[in-house]
């Protein structure tokens, strides 16, 4: 007999990832450290057999990652790989020090080995949830290194998936935020995402089925946060109105809009060169003759390289230069983030700081 | 004192789209009936000054609709444009047709002319709302031609943008289906939504302070409808999770999906010509190297142009048939709607119907 379906479930998604991780690893020249780097025909002919990757799973101790740490520490003696895992202690609840201690012991009895549990400090920068998911990624990023790790494995599901398309939305700020969270992301595509395909049901049950204790974090059912609110009520009420395949719906946005993002992307990376004259300065009428979708797109990265910050961009602001553009008639110059300012000068469009 | 300001944004919103029309009316030759095509020459020197132009309203003596009728009664005159109204007596309530008078009579008292109501019989092809639709559009198409109407205006607010953006993130179909309605659109442009960045409220609002009376359809509150249930339940409850914002959040993302979708489409329509072999087939290998996002849209292209309708291929058909060229491993013939079926051979895509 085989195990539970929901199990099966989280196992081949974790296998797909590990088997894509393998697949790198095997292709990828063997790292040689304390080495001079050899040259590429060198290191041809004397090829060092690659050791056994090791992956992390960053567990929080809630279902969606302990069901990842279960399928990772089943999945992976199978592959040769080594699986280790970390939790990040975010000191933002009394006894968060004895949780994390706990979710270190639940991860070693599953075998995991390295386990690590790391203190961070949460900044305010940003508010209180990119506060802590900035400090919660630092501290994966130094874990990796300090353990040399291929991957580390994040348990979001393909309801946080749907969580993170909605908030993109109320931001209103075009394709590239409802594109949601990549299922490859970070320095090297360290950060894997085998769950972003499975709903938070299934990864719930695999944890009941398996006896596993998991831990439900109070911030998840706070109202004071914009996820929990959308989870508990926004996203319930919009399946309400809109039939129980909103989900899937919106994570299916997130994929079609992440390929458009980047096509149009690299369509505005390669348009730059040919509307910038001698001097480097866009011509405005060539910027013109463009479609509005990547003319948008160079002025947007046009004004980031001036020295604007990116997250301090919005739609409104690059459509008040596009009229530099689409709408001349002389109106003066145009204030952006970070002292950044935008004017039309002899047919060129001026974009720089100060 | 200048007017109530709920009436001063209906006025001006109408007024840019009136502007609009005429310049486009001045730019395009007089219509000459009953004449040989004069030589472009001729036309240039024999100029005929264009008849004023006339310009419908499509009232169903809603709120919306209503701000619309008076605001372009208001306007039209001072720009030297004809005024008229056409209400849809779409005969799905006991009484209809006697409602469909009132809201004639109320357009008269406006001071339009010419003034319409015209019955439809709404079949049930897609669904009672799409069925509605289409014998309201077809019904409008036919009163804009015998009245030789250079537009029609709708009274879409930016509300009602926001629902169908939802409505088409429900569908998960990608960034079209995100790009809600036009300002512009139907044959040569005909309708205009001058409401589109203007909230419901407004418009209401216009109406009462104008003492305009206004009917309140009983579909719009029905939950039996979609639209209606997002209306009263899903938007509300996704504003309280998000903030007030999102209705314009919604509508922006509109606004830029329609460009990006725009830029990808002609991409997707150059792409196209330069993947085909000497035999006008698809080749594979170069499938493969354009971008994903171009790729999905060449096979939607030509799984439609195969015969495959438009509204019933859905992503996760394009998906399996891209496949084919990503993932090939000698699977199958792929069944797609419409009897097409696309298949690789030798190296080529072949999608023909049967």
């Amino acid at each position: 007999m085989g195990p539970h379906p929901a199990v099966a479930a989280i196992r081949l998604a974790v296998r797909r990832v590990l088997h894509d991780l393998l697949t790198e690893h095997h292709r990828a020249p063997a790292a040689v450290p304390h080495e001079p780097a050899p040259s590429s025909m060198l290191r041809s002919t004397k090829a060092v057999p690659p050791s056994p990757p090791l992956v992390l799973v960053a567990c929080s101790g809630g279902a969606d990652s302990m069901a990842l740490a279960s399928a990772l520490a089943f999945e992976s003696p199978k592959l040769g790989i080594r699986a280790g895992g970390v939790t990040v202690d975010h000191g933002l609840q009394p006894g968060s020090d004895a949780r994390a201690e706990e979710v270190v012991q639940r991860m070693r009895e599953l075998g995991l080995d390295p386990v690590d549990s790391v203190a961070v400090t949460v900044g305010r920068a940003g508010g209180p949830e990119a506060a802590a998911r900035d400090a919660r990624y630092a501290a994966l990023d130094t874990a990796a290194e300090r353990h040399g790790a291929a991957a580390v494995l994040l348990g979001h599901t393909r309801d946080d998936q749907a969580e993170t398309v909605l908030l993109g939305l109320a931001r209103g700020s075009g394709i590239r935020s409802l594109s949601g969270m990549a299922a490859v992301s970070g320095a090297g595509g360290r950060y894997r995402r085998p769950f972003l395909e499975l709903d938070r049901q299934t990864a719930r049950k695999a944890c009941m089925v398996q006896s596993l204790p998991v831990w439900d974090d109070p911030h998840n059912a706070d109202p004071a946060y914009t996820r929990s609110r959308l989870r508990h009520e926004g996203l319930p009420a919009l399946e309400k109105a809109l039939g129980k395949g909103v989900v899937e719906a919106l994570a299916r946005t997130a994929r079609l809009s992440r390929d458009d993002a980047d096509a149009l992307d690299s369509w505005a990376g390669q348009a730059e060169a040919t509307v910038r004259d001698a001097a480097g300065l866009l011509e405005c009428a060539k910027l013109y003759a463009l479609p509005p979708a990547v003319r948008r797109r160079i002025l947007r990265r046009a004004a980031i390289a001036a020295g604007a910050p990116a997250g301090s961009l919005f739609a409104r602001h690059i459509e008040e230069v596009d009229r530099l553009i689409t709408g001349w008639r002389g109106q003066g110059a145009i204030n952006l983030p970070g002292k950044v300012v935008a004017r039309r000068q002899g047919g060129r469009l001026v974009i720089r700081q100060g």
